[in-house]
């Protein structure tokens, strides 16, 4: 269940870059996440799933990062030069939940 | 791109108590990260996309935790049991790829 | 503050193949915690305090790794064969807070 | 071992508001650490030693934590708007090792 501020953000107004490539990324995520579940549908060896696992949670934390990044480079750095306090608080609860 | 041996292993043997409840939630993870792409397709808010990201990735990992603890009291210690140490060395390699 | 079961457990009869190596990891982090301590009182550079909070961080992973996986080869399969079924819960719990 | 770049960098001009939260939380993690160490010599259960382990790790994370966010909000805006680049560039490689 996703829950999302409907509120205008200043952020629509940033391009960015790497938005192909997280699309790209999350596709290729959610097809080894069909086939890890095939895996398990089919018995096969649990610590071959567990390692196959690893490797979706391995990837999604990869693209988290590129999104991190990107987003510090060109949302944050701008909102806070036009006084946007509201996007560095959104990033630092970002920052908590993202980074366990 | 999944590597699997072949090889019969006698894991076929042990019945998996968790299967279902694991490939349920393997089922909320991929719509999950479904909706997730679709926001990042729709351009919402990067800490919003991080949030939600965080909440497949953390839902990943507790099924891994699932499969890991099922697999050692039922698989692992039967095979151990009947001298089966290839068991024990891939419970291994899957905790190394797991555990970051 | 560590709460710990005064409890005798079957768990002192199996001798640990791994302690000497943990106690050097021990250690050797301890000392490199101690260092990054430093780096911040000299004010260095976040960037790289955060590069090596992230080394020792990877080396106590690392370290609960090798205490799990002798674990559950020498500690688990021992006192499930004995039926200590409490072994296995307190296992449960150990994976449930090591595995974020 | 630590390797750190003596080039004097911009970030000596930045006051960084959590430095006395991040020395205790750093003070407070070696010595649970240390604590840790001796349940090891005394050999106490490893499920116990791994709970504990656990939330050493737990706590250097969100001093990390503390740390990556008051670099972003004082060091990283203030470096961009002077047009140093390498403070990004030093920030995303912190971000690629800090985040597994």
């Amino acid at each position: 269940m996703i829950i999302m501020s409907e509120k205008v953000h200043s952020h629509q107004h940033h391009h960015h870059h790497h938005t192909k490539a997280v699309l790209n990324r999350l596709s290729r995520a959610i097809g080894h996440l069909e086939s890890v579940k095939r895996m398990v549908e089919e018995e096969k060896d649990c610590s071959e799933v567990l390692i196959q696992l690893s490797a979706v949670i391995a990837a999604l934390n990869n693209t988290g990062k590129v999104i991190l990044k990107d987003h510090i480079e060109h949302c944050i750095v701008d909102a806070w030069d036009h006084g946007n306090e509201e996007a560095m608080e959104n990033l630092h609860k970002a920052i908590d939940r993202f980074i366990k």
